[in-house]
């Protein structure tokens, strides 16, 4: 049985988030699961690397499926991007080896969170982005992203309910960059909770904001309390932009 | 009486372009003007400097308009941004000349045209820009350009009823430009007929694809016949860049 590893592009606006759900046709992973059944001529089961939320896009999620059609993957490439709708692409498509699992072998993801930081819009970006039109200092969010970077146990940054599952990960880098109107902030980790990345942008969006101090990370870490973190911020700004194998 | 000058962003995917129409509520100047008389408590007539068809974006429009009213500039683009829908938006307001029109003291104009040319689907671009996936000879198209270049009767590249009205128009460049997976066309010149942008975009792809010859050009212009060009390629690859004045 040949396993079929999958590059995938989508803008997440209109969609309920990746995971196939009962009570919605709305989401990427139910639109690509019924095409590429069409396609394969069997049902098949599509595993993506990571379950992104409502309105979240993706530049490089990563999917794979188990399927014993022998129609050649350049073929599929055609076939899938024909009848696929216009804000969901497929950008690869090659032969996995047979254990490849795109979620259980990801070692790590990288994600980008855009904010337009001026008081004049920008139409074109602004459906990938969220408005920030306060000053924002740069500085004081970098040194508080320092105290984030390393594992921690991250409780206080997820809308997890309370579990048995550890809530400690690794976050290898919080990059800030400036891009004409833009601040675009990469996370780069080992895999990251319900909601995290977006509650790491609320809070640090206050620090930038000056309601809350750079330094108080560490005591907002260890009282592992979503209560005392930051707001969620809007999916929209967020990407996931490539996972590591 | 001020007479205030605006400068605009729009995303024309679901307008039915600048123009106000009877017939349609979803015009871009159509739903500035209504908005503009409620700001000022007076009907206001909203001058463009060009009038953008359907579908067709806007990075640096210009428009101007006369009021009694006596709110700051700064307050105008704030209440502006707020009651705009979100692919509308005013990037700058500022007090002109008396005398200043938008439309009659354009001097020239610069619009971009936006190729995706790849296999690949981008679906990030792909509402601003056109998809060809065949290889275009980009060295046969900045040829043929070149022809089309300097002051001439584009009657060939225009879809305007005939008339008593001149179709000699100056383009002062045309640019090629690859970005990434993108193949960026700029358009400058003292004016352009209706279509004419989107015209001579359809018979430069077709000299790329090696439909057409590049040196066919100084013909196609004498010939003075609109069947003899290539097709008109889609409006949403097109944009209104600036105004120059």
């Amino acid at each position: 049985m040949r396993n079929i590893r999958l590059l995938l592009q989508y803008e997440g606006t209109r969609y309920q988030g990746w995971q196939r759900q009962v009570s919605t046709e709305q989401t990427i992973q139910g639109k690509l699961e019924r095409l590429i059944s069409r396609m394969c001529g069997e049902e098949v089961e599509l595993h993506g690397s990571g379950r992104t939320d409502a309105g979240v896009h993706a530049r490089g999620q990563v999917a794979n499926f188990h399927t014993d059609s022998d129609m050649p993957v350049q073929e599929m490439l055609a076939y899938m991007n024909q009848y696929l709708p216009e804000d969901i692409a497929v950008i690869g498509v090659a032969e996995a080896a047979p254990r490849f699992h795109s979620r259980l072998n990801a070692q790590g993801k990288r994600y980008e969170y855009q904010v337009i930081n001026s008081p004049i819009p920008d139409v074109f970006r602004r459906r990938y982005a969220l408005e920030v039109p306060e000053t924002l200092d740069v500085e004081a969010m970098r040194r508080a992203a320092a105290h984030l970077v390393g594992e921690h146990d991250f409780k206080s940054f997820t809308s997890a309910k309370k579990g048995k599952k550890s809530t400690v990960r690794r976050i290898d880098e919080i990059a800030i960059r400036r891009e004409g109107n833009c601040l675009l902030f990469t996370f780069r980790g080992n895999g990251f909770l319900h909601h995290m990345i977006r509650i790491l942008m609320g809070t640090l969006l206050e620090v930038g904001m000056g309601k809350r101090a750079a330094d108080s990370m560490p005591a907002l870490l260890e009282a592992q309390d979503r209560a005392l973190a930051g707001p969620l911020v809007p999916a929209k700004g967020l990407t996931l932009m490539e996972i590591y194998f």
